[in-house]
């Protein structure tokens, strides 16, 4: 057994099951390892990015990390995008990135890097095994820190990757996370806010939006003065069937402030307090108006379900009635597509336990409307705004769950950062059915030229947001990745081509042309 | 004249003519200001990696710096890797990176991040402009530090971009850079060495592999016991036409070894001393041997070219006659294609004054020898290892260079990481034909998985080296992208679809089937 066969043993032990590699030479010996060892699937990425996104994904679906492997601090760096959403998202994750020998490293050859400068902002925990000796240890606690939601980030030399151990090291099986109990004090304290009538806003976080979660808002609100808002950008979002239909606070910051504007009490509940995507001049950055009080019933990554089930027992309301499947009928076939016709026709076709991956600002919006009350559906948001995140956390998703289905719903000028996911979904024979939407602009930046007072059609504005010139072929480049593909110009094609893709399985791409 | 304004009109001023551009909400400002602006190309890349390797490319070809815009830290993390390979290279850059209003960034927003972290191990100079006052001044500096071969990063919120100055500021132009003369100390201790008959071994750098330099060093070998190479990995090597031909530095340490085993010193122009490019159990990190002294004849990013140069004629050595042309003839059209036949072919039909920008460890090293002799021409090669570098560097070096033809001769695994870039290429009209040399799998890792003695084909090595399953459609991919393209399968193919690619102008890819 050697030091890369002593990583690869400790992550086995401790449930990790999947690899999203893109090695290099410096990782060679871990790969060697991951093929002596059983029960660790591993997965290629033509890119990293798709390795980090595609570990998000896993780790939202199922709660526990996958690991990536990646190529030293300029391979690495290839990740940081989708390391930034996946750290927005409290997805734990396992990143084991192959080093110089000790012995090499002062050499400062071609690829040596400051490693760690560029991994700690999106690491929780990170940590550079310079001895074989710990290799085992560190491990096991880099593991344990993904448990609380963290990234954490391994790095490790050739050297120590090839020692050879004398003996075979025992490897440690780490126990459960204890998931803390809902504190009481805050349970009161919100009972209390909501006993008294006053006005409040229970925004709810990732962790509070299961089907339970959902209930025990709405039951809340049914009874009491309160109104019940998802964050806008959860992680995940369980929807549908007879959970409640429950509004998503507004992405811009004037409609925020608008929904605000009445609150007396603002009730986080796994969430953050609501902030401005971007500050804006005239606008504050803090959307709750001076002098509404702001109660945590849960933090980020705290029991959120469970805070919010406990409070509506405390509270002593009735459980509502499930809410009843209502999706609107196909729009009319000969309709010329648009993110409304797109999200009418996902929300009415999706299968039961769909897994809906939603990336584009200007295109997917629509979606959160039109399908809240459709067949019961899982939706994955790009929770730190870095785009390329749909594609790699979509096949992530499949990997995690093969007998759903995965839908992307992606909008064009994001998919073109990470595309090189569609061929890991070939690869992999993914079922996901990616729905692009080709409305050939970066969208959201020409609605901000014009927030801001400037002109979206002047020379340089335009070209460094249109996608035209030339238009990019979406179905050649999918079916470049080995991903069969269609062109959808109506309602009808698209309803044809969605039906086709989600029948015959395996992945699809239906580039919707807008 | 606001912020934005003065950062742009400071780049104007000091000879910063193209920016190749990703932006987001919080580049906008900067974006409206370059349409204001005049003489600077604004270059949309669909990848930040593709805006980095683009500027590296430029400035390899022309010596001064392009400028980048970057949208916060996620964004600036995608193009770190060809920043990685730019500052290998010595490339200068201007990096302009906007970031959340300086009244913003406490409250952590999505896209929020340590941009400092990520950018300071590829840059050589890092600045955040939290103040209007600052703007200029300090873009003015950022800008002089590129002078000396360093990347500048520069982070602009987005309220110091927006501020309104009362009166137009002044912005300064730099003085042109002082090269520093070559140091006559230096110049005589190595022409004692070279005259005192030792075998010495004169390793070129970049800077001194021009045709002067060049010519110079070989007028030196040519009457001493001196041997001389290039180094391995040069940002730019002119080489053919009347220029000697001089063999590269081996890629392997062994190799590397076996070279200096009899050298008595190692003469640096340019170039740093060799090291093995990985560590390997076994095999020494600095390939010179223990007693073999190392002189420096000229420090990299010196005046490397006026140092041999002087050298010469320190010594008082005799001109060598001008080299002659000599290219092996073409390949039988019959043959497969391999990547000696594609070297063959390239270096035959190459027009004069074309830049090779090639990248791929198993097909390209091929095309130095093979070349050596042709027309005149220009390589730029991979100087950090970060793959991904040969569509963008090939990118940047077509809008550098209009007047010439540039020829991408690069693998396919290093051209899934970046391949966004071909759209660039289609929408600037650029005069570059891509060989892809599609051998289907990571070749370098199947070579170093071979000499570890680990086995390329056990099934998770396999998997994770192989291109296969399903094999990527290069020319789907082209067309996807709106570049044109065409399968070549034998040498006649290949030399009829380059013929054809060189004689239209504008972008081509020819996949090259192994």
């Amino acid at each position: 057994m050697n030091g890369a066969d002593a990583i690869v043993a400790a992550m086995a032990k401790n449930q990790i099951d999947i690899c999203f590699a893109n090695p290099g030479t410096t990782e060679l010996a871990l790969v060697d390892a991951l093929d002596r060892a059983s029960g660790i699937r591993s997965v290629l990425g033509l890119f990293e990015g798709v390795c980090t996104g595609a570990a998000d994904g896993y780790a939202r679906m199922l709660g526990r990390p996958a690991a990536t492997l990646l190529h030293l601090g300029p391979g690495f760096a290839n990740g940081i995008a989708n390391l930034h959403n996946a750290r927005r998202a409290r997805s734990p994750m396992l990143n084991l990135i192959g080093d110089h020998a000790t012995w090499h490293l002062p050499f400062d050859a071609p690829l040596a890097s400051d490693i760690k400068s560029l991994a700690t902002p999106v690491s929780g925990h990170y940590t550079y095994l310079g001895t074989p000796q710990l290799c085992i240890d560190e491990t096991v606690t880099a593991i344990g820190a993904t448990k609380s939601g963290l990234i954490s980030t391994v790095v490790i030399p050739t050297d120590v990757q090839e020692h050879v151990f004398d003996e075979r090291p025992g490897i440690p099986a780490l126990s459960p996370r204890k998931i803390e109990a809902c504190d009481g004090e805050r349970i009161e304290a919100a009972a209390r806010v909501l006993r008294s009538r006053k006005a409040v806003i229970i925004l709810l976080g990732a962790g509070a939006m299961t089907s339970a979660g959902q209930r025990a808002a709405a039951s809340i609100a049914a009874t009491t003065r309160a109104r019940v808002f998802a964050e806008t950008f959860p992680a995940r979002w369980d929807r549908g069937g007879d959970t409640p239909v429950i509004p998503r606070f507004p992405y811009f910051p004037e409609m925020g402030i608008e929904t605000l504007k009445d609150a007396e009490c603002v009730l986080l509940v796994g969430a953050r307090a609501p902030i401005a995507y971007f500050g804006k001049t005239g606008l504050p950055s803090e959307l709750v108006r001076p002098g509404t009080s702001v109660e945590t019933l849960a933090d980020p990554g705290g029991d959120a379900e469970g805070a919010i089930v406990a409070l509506a027992q405390a509270l002593g309301v009735e459980p509502i009635p499930p809410f009843a499947i209502s999706v609107p009928s196909l729009p009319e076939h000969g309709l010329r597509l648009d993110p409304s016709v797109m999200a009418q026709t996902v929300a009415e076709l999706m299968p039961e336990r769909a897994i809906v991956a939603v990336e584009g600002a200007t295109t997917t919006p629509f979606f959160f409307t039109t399908a809240a009350a459709a067949r019961p559906h899982t939706v994955l948001t790009n929770t730190g705004g870095a785009i390329g995140q749909g594609m790699p956390v979509a096949t992530g998703a499949a990997l995690a769950c093969p007998d759903r289905q995965v839908i992307n719903l992606q909008g064009d000028g994001s998919a073109a950062y990470t595309v090189q996911a569609l061929w890991t979904q070939a690869r992999e024979r993914l079922n996901v059915v990616t729905i692009l939407c080709a409305n050939k602009n970066y969208g959201v930046l020409r609605v901000e030229l014009g927030r801001a007072g400037m002109n979206p059609d002047a020379p340089v504005p335009h070209r460094l947001t249109s996608l035209e010139d030339p238009a990019l072929d979406w179905v050649g480049l999918a079916r470049g990745f080995g991903v069969p593909a269609a062109r959808a110009h109506t309602a009808g094609d698209l309803a044809e081509l969605t039906r086709t893709a989600l029948s015959q399985g395996g992945p699809f791409l239906i580039e919707a042309v807008m």
